[in-house]
């Protein structure tokens, strides 16, 4: 076991340092910039997302690996919302010296195994000596056909929102984590957690994917006007897909789709189950802003790719108000709360 | 005075965005990615480096938009070195809650500010809690035509080997700065730094810039054949120069630019002018191999951009090996000893 002190920067580098052998990286890592190359009549799509030991994972959940594929999907999540092709990272490390190589080889696998099959490679980064939390930063670069990126602007009153996935399960798998560590102090999994029937609750929490493929297949079809990913939560997400466009939405409670499970957690938290599925909670699915017209081209999109998929609402002219509407037609105010890394702290 | 806390991370991230009006941008800042747009037939080129609080910078020395500068300096030296036109940045913040809002809005005004003159703009980034050492990483992107980046690979013997600036200052200063501090513990400049004539060595430490017009100036030449910045100092850098093309150099004592200043700072602080000349100094200098051909080429690029630039030795075949050759033709191995960060953690 070496760790980065007793190998030195150098050769830390080295190590993390693989060609990338593709005809679109001119230059890969090892020198001063990574040189890359899109075909003509393609914009090059940016995003750039962090990890910061002990605020984004509680260690014991996750191996190195998991980390680094955690840190790859939220930043391909991003580029799904832009309905753009996942193509090159480069990746910052902020990590002790004590910290040992092969822990962070590990990282840089998980992470390089989740971008593969997602199209994007590993084209750079930077290693940097700190002494207490450490931290992992990666840019994102993808292309999409010239003017065809999706963006937060552009729901129309009328139009149909959509979502993927199920969400709220990241939140429930986190509360549950929660829940047994604060039964078992030492940090391992708790009883509740252990239970397998939990499992694609902490999956959803520990091991999102990101939604590249559907976004890719749906692109063409022109049917979305507007597309976030429900980082921070669906109701707070939602209020950021309605105000660039001056609209409102009704969710409709009955449309939503169902999740047994994420009930039963529900209930076994003792937690209303709205608290999680609108609340905060870090699912990396996506909230659409669908053409009405076009309904079929995104059902067609959701087959084809086997993503779980519900049309939830409608957008409305009530700027900025969201509601949830039951099925007898009784309305009740969504709050968009969303998850302030920095209220975390109080 | 609000802290991050106080104002929250949605609200902050507000302030640190504005708009970027350029054609190149379609997508600015505020949307899950920065959509951009390059001209037809150029390659990206990309690059990442951070700043660590404590580690890359003596707090009393540095305003928080010095500290935005340097940054940006970092990240565009390595686009200088790859000849390449910097055009959009992407930056990631891990900040403590009790950081005052107006000391970040200060640090991203003296990024933005350094990266303006050079042609880039901040398209997107990220803003993460922490709880101890606050960490800024930048990834700045940029263009180049197809095919016509710089790269390390290219130093053929016989190939003249040029310099711009002075290498050193940045070591004179950052060693002026210390041993003034180990003189007024409190931290703040002592006699030593203080002392006007000093000044352009703690320039030349504190607020680096990189030759980004220089080389854009110097590229359709077609002269280098090779081309690193200095970030870890003149040998080191040199001997990275040297590797990818299996070739020594030998550096001409008499050649280089003269510098009576860093010669007096040595002999202020006792230390023989070649380590501050040769070792370790983030000068974000350029060290370049240049065709013999085309010298008169690369003379006139300095010229046109009043770089100053000194021809300082010749590549040989000599694989891996540096020498010092003085005037009357004695040599001595240069070391390529180089920064390593977690050395620096011993």
């Amino acid at each position: 076991v070496r760790t980065l002190r007793e190998l030195g920067e150098q050769e830390t580098i080295r190590l993390l340092t693989r060609g990338a052998a593709r005809a679109d990286v001119v230059v890969g890592p090892g020198d001063d910039a990574a040189v890359l190359r899109s075909d003509p009549g393609e914009d090059l799509v940016a995003t750039t997302d962090a990890l910061v030991e002990g605020r984004h994972f509680l260690p014991a959940w996750l191996t190195p690996a998991e980390r680094g594929a955690r840190l790859a999907t939220a930043n391909l999540s991003d580029l799904a919302a832009m309905a753009a092709r996942p193509r090159w990272a480069l990746l910052a490390i902020g990590a002790r010296g004590e910290h040992e190589v092969e822990s962070l080889l590990e990282f840089q696998n998980g992470l390089a195994a989740a971008l593969a099959p997602e199209g994007a490679v590993v084209v750079g980064g930077n290693l940097t000596a700190v002494r207490s939390e450490e931290w992992w930063s990666l840019t994102l670069l993808g292309s999409a056909a010239r003017g065809r990126t999706w963006t937060r602007a552009g729901a129309r009153p009328g139009h149909l929102l959509a979502v993927t996935g199920r969400p709220g399960r990241a939140a429930a798998g986190l509360a549950l984590a929660r829940a047994a560590e604060s039964a078992r102090p030492d940090g391992a999994a708790g009883p509740a957690a252990d239970d397998e029937a939990w499992r694609p609750l902490l999956d959803a929490w520990l091991r999102p994917r990101a939604r590249v493929s559907f976004a890719l297949a749906l692109s063409p079809a022109n049917a979305v006007t507007a597309a976030i990913d429900i980082s921070d939560g669906l109701a707070g997400d939602l209020a950021r897909l309605c105000e660039p466009g001056g609209v409102g939405c009704d969710v409709q409670a009955a449309v939503l789709p169902e999740d047994p499970l994420l009930e039963r957690a529900a209930a076994t938290l003792g937690l209303p189950v709205t608290e999680l599925r609108f609340g905060p909670s870090d699912d990396y699915e996506l909230l659409l802003a669908i053409d009405p017209m076009k309904r079929h081209a995104a059902e067609r999109a959701a087959r084809e790719t086997g993503t779980p998929f519900a049309f939830a609402g409608r957008f409305t002219d009530r700027r900025g108000e969201l509601s949830l509407v039951s099925a007898d037609g009784a309305r009740q105010p969504l709050s968009p709360r969303g998850f302030d890394h920095f209220a975390g702290q109080r």
